[in-house]
């Protein structure tokens, strides 16, 4: 048993690169992940799960096909699964997602952003 | 379909009472869940389920049964299925739950703490 109190800032720090997908910890089958993103990411969905987004610092724009909306630090959205959207962040934004071990970051639509190598951290 | 910002600080403010445990999002069969605390809470663990402190604002206590720590805003814990623990607050602290729907916040000890209606907020 290994139980350790997780400090967002502190695990922040670590990561050096942007849109590196570090696992901080997990909850029985959901990993909590960081990443710090700068970039307009790829239209793509979950079919097999619901996804939060947390913003820890920075801006965070989510584009479904009928809205838009933009989170700020101190903020979270569920996605539900199988809804298109597509986040970006046009300055480096610190993120926290919650989602089922297991999730590719680009859901069903892959390609050269799919990041399946989740290191912890 | 019903996709919203969540802003943790908006959601405090509609809490009036300590002790008080509010839904502000569910992903898949989890629930987030905020609650004001001011108290000392009893010894228990939760045999089925991981579970998810987050400090929003102020101080939480957790003591194990082989250490204690503090949490501060801007920190998390996951306390293990089965794992006794015990909660307190000395000053007013902000704390957002993720746990399985169902899961009771007094765990296997039940009793007068126990909490079972949960509104959503």
């Amino acid at each position: 048993m290994d139980v350790e109190v997780i400090n967002f800032e502190e695990k922040f720090e670590k990561i050096k690169e942007l849109h590196s997908y570090k696992v901080i910890a997990q909850m029985n089958n959901y990993y909590f992940k960081l990443v710090k993103a700068k970039r307009e990411f790829i239209w793509h969905q979950h079919p097999e799960t619901d996804e939060v987004f947390v913003v820890i610092d920075g801006k965070l724009i989510i584009e479904l096909k009928d809205k838009t909306f933009t989170l700020k630090k101190g903020e979270m959205v569920v996605i539900p699964k199988g809804v298109e959207h597509k986040p970006s962040s046009k300055e480096e934004t610190k993120i926290l997602l919650i989602e089922p071990i297991g999730t590719v970051n680009t859901g069903n639509a892959r390609g050269d952003l799919t990041d399946t190598n989740l290191e912890w951290i």
